[in-house]
Formats: C-alpha cells, sequence, structure tokens
C-alpha cells in the first residue's frame, strides 16, 4: 500500500469546498495583489486557500509532500508520493471577479497523476477522477466529445500570460487553428479548460507553456474521460514543472499535433 | 408617449427567463442543428426561444415592431419603436454545453436603445438597465471598472467567426493588444461580453463584425454603468445590422481606439 491508496476522494472534496467557501469571495482579499510580472498577480486569496489545504493535508496525510503553486518546489522528491495544488486557477480571472476559477488538486505518484479535484464555486461544479476508475462532475461519469471533424470543434486556448516572449508564435498557430476550427475559446483557466474538456464541452485545449499544478489534475480528469494529453513535441508531460500541453479528443489531438510538428519545424 | 414608455422592465426580466427556463436546457434541441456556414450555426433552442418571446411580447405591447436574429429584417421601419432580440446569444456555446450563453432583448427607438435585459441562466444572472436610469445585476448597481491602464486590463476580444476573411487582421490586433494588456478572454457570447464590462469584470471587449442583435441590449448597459461603445472609426453604431464595435471604460476604449485606427491606416 502506498501513501496515495488510502486518500479519499470525499475527504479532498470536501477540503476544497470549504477553502473556495472561506476564502474565494473574499473580494477584498481578492484585490490584495502582489504583481509576480506582466499579466503575473498572486492575491492574498491565493495564499489564504493554499495554506488552508496545506494545513488540513499535513493533519490528515502527514506523510504526502506538498507542492503548491504558492511556495515553489520545496525540496519535494518527484519520485515519492505528493500533492500539487493551484489553489486559484485563473487568478487574473479572480481579481476582475470574472466569475471562472478553480480550485485544482492532484495527488501523484512520480509521474503519474492519481487522484484529483478541480472545483469551480461559481458554477457549483466539482470535478474528481481516481485513476482506473473514471471521471465525474458532481458524481456523475463525463466523457469528452466524440468530434472528431475539425470544423466542429471548439478549441480552448491558452496565451502563455506569463510568456510574452512566445506570443508571435502562440498567436500564429492560435490563428491557423482558427481558420480550420468552429471557433476557439480563451476562459483564462488552464484546470477550468481541462475540466471542461473532460466533460465534452471543449473538443481540445492547447497552450505553448503550462506549469505542472495547472494540468496535473487537469490531465487526470481527461484520461479518465477517454481523452488524450502531451506536450507539443507528442511525449507524456510527467511531471516536468514546465511544459507545452495539447489536450482533447484523441482524433482532434492528433490533428492539432500536426500543426505544432509544422510550426516547431519551421520557426 | 413613445410605444416604449409604458414597458415595464419586470415584464421583460419575467418573459425573458421563463424562455431560458422552458428551452435553453433542452440538450436534444441544442443537438438539432443547421449549419449557416463555417461556425456559423442555429439549433431549435435558437426558434423555440425566439417565437416564445416573440409572441409573449407581441400580445402585451402589439404595436412595437420585432427584429429577432431568426428571421431578418421583416420590414421594420427603422426610425420607429422595435425589439431587437438575439434569443441565444452565444449558440456554439449551447451547443457543446459550454456554460456560457444568454438571452439578449433591447427595445430600440430610431437608433437608440432604450430598455434591454440580459440573462445568463447558468449564473442566474439577469442584467438590465433603462436609459437614464442606470444599469443593474439582479437588481444591484452595477458599474464599469475604473481602469485606466493598459497593462492591467482584461480584455474581450471577438474573432468575428462568420467572417473568416477577417481572420488576418482580426488577429493581428488581438496580439498586438494583448502584448498591452494584462490578458485577453474569448467567451463566445458577445452579449454577456458587455454585460461583464458593464459589471467591471472586463476592462473592454471589441470584436471585426457584430450583428445589431449581439450588441443592441448590451451596450445600453455599458452607457449607463459608465463606459463608451463606438465602433472602429470612432462612429456611434446606431441601428447599423452589422459593424465592429469597441467598448468598455474610456480611458481603455480611447487607447484601443488608436490602435484601430493604425490598424485601419496600413491595412
Amino acid at each position: 500500500m502506498t501513501g496515495a491508496d488510502h486518500v479519499e476522494i470525499t475527504v479532498l472534496t470536501d477540503i476544497v469546498r470549504e477553502a473556495a467557501k472561506r476564502y474565494m469571495y473574499d473580494k477584498v482579499a481578492a484585490r490584495r495583489i502582489q504583481v509576480k510580472g506582466l499579466g503575473d498577480f498572486v492575491t492574498e486569496v491565493d495564499s489564504d486557500i493554499q495554506n488552508f489545504i496545506h494545513a488540513e493535508l499535513l493533519k490528515r496525510y502527514p506523510d504526502i509532500q506538498f507542492l503548491g503553486e504558492e511556495n515553489g518546489e520545496q525540496n519535494v522528491d518527484f519520485s515519492g508520493t505528493y500533492w500539487v495544488l493551484d489553489p486559484v486557477d485563473g487568478t487574473s480571472n479572480l481579481i476582475h471577479d470574472y466569475h471562472h476559477s478553480a480550485i485544482s488538486l492532484a495527488l501523484m505518484e512520480g509521474v503519474y497523476s492519481v487522484k484529483c479535484v478541480i472545483y469551480n464555486p461559481y458554477l457549483d461544479e466539482m470535478f474528481t477522477a481516481v485513476k482506473g476508475q473514471g471521471a465525474f462532475l458532481n458524481g456523475k461519469p463525463i466523457h469528452v466529445s466524440t468530434t472528431g471533424d475539425m470544423g466542429m470543434a471548439l478549441i480552448g486556448v491558452g496565451t502563455s500570460p506569463y510568456h510574452r516572449d512566445l506570443a508571435a508564435s502562440s498567436f500564429t498557430i492560435i490563428r491557423e487553428v482558427f481558420e480550420r476550427c468552429a471557433d476557439i475559446r480563451r476562459s483564462g483557466s488552464a484546470a477550468l479548460d481541462m475540466a471542461w474538456v473532460a466533460a465534452g464541452r471543449l473538443d481540445a485545449y492547447f497552450e505553448g507553456r503550462v506549469k505542472l499544478w495547472d494540468c496535473a489534475a487537469g490531465r487526470l480528469l481527461i484520461a479518465e474521460a477517454g481523452g488524450v494529453t502531451m506536450n507539443w513535441e507528442g511525449q507524456q508531460i510527467g511531471n516536468a514543472l514546465e511544459s507545452s500541453i495539447v489536450t482533447g479528443t484523441p482524433e482532434i489531438v492528433e490533428q492539432l499535433q500536426n500543426y505544432f510538428l509544422e510550426e516547431l519545424h519551421t520557426a
């Protein structure tokens, strides 16, 4: 029995729901902002949620390591068992009261995500998955869409706002994809884009740079919902702290992958 | 007394809320789709909502003309009083069960929007405005943001998906704006982008081509919330059936306007 086996998903959903209830609607704390860079912010809500969830997890599972967005790596042994938390995925949205942010929590063993929850308090939607046991939204099974035709696909895109140097190549790819698909969406929350791919609301999602805490939970949801996730070179993301990402239905990801390979070869 | 004066906003909110309740969650009807063009769809939900609202309005206000997305102009005298309805703003979102669509209804007199409601059933948010009487979200006053600094601005963008010929110039402008602002958002509902500008959740929104039914309600909300709306040439949109649009806080719109003028001159 590993450290991850005795973790109950209902314990995680309770902790995450309580964190959202306590801190996510605090508009004063959401305006206490530190600017990390252009478009890169952290608020007191991020810290409050991370501190609360970290403390609750530590009480119940003292043997499991912790990696959170707001404190960096902290000597995690990435071959072991560890939490990966994004306390507020969609911080710019939170600051603007743009009702689309989530708490994203994954339990990882080495390179694998094995349990996860993503919670969007605005729609009261709790996404959960356990490796090998399917993906769920508020307890009901979800599946990626059956879309194989790019012309019908709705595709979430990321702008990698913390990497402005990528803007030119990102927007070239976004435009090329836009010209072939039904339309693009840019929601500002990678975790929710991935949860929505798992629920079939988006047919795919891609971004030039995401952090492990942005995608560790979402990619387990998508795998359990029948989709695939890889980096733009077609490799598994594993526990890379930063990576490109493309995820969605197998058919659409394959077609997107071809554009990325072209772009990578001509860049 | 004109035809518009005796229209009660609560009558409109009741009709619109009832239409959403009856038809907007019908996932079977949302999948009965006619393709009008690449990325341009109409579903049975659109027709059901328009038919219901049109009939309800006709019963109560038989003297007011009607313009709906799903039946074209139908000999409306645009110097008189008329309804402008988008039964489902965000039809692609509806088809994909992407929880972000709205019913948008404006009452116009000549070139002016004088009363409006925009309803998002997913968040149960009812935006209302009457000319000269302020803008409201679920009965509470709303205001555009106080953001004047482009580097802090969150900006909604449209891709004009029915005008693929505009993609190159649209994406050039979107990228140029992205390089200067906090980040962009692409929600797929012009009416909600505008309602969210009025509520201060977005600092601005722009798109190369919108229809009158996409923006007639939203621009009244924004005006009553302290913002401004114009086309890319800096003129009032009036009752033009199709137009470019830029709207938001006065400071951000002025800065965006300068990019558009440059783009228009170099295009």
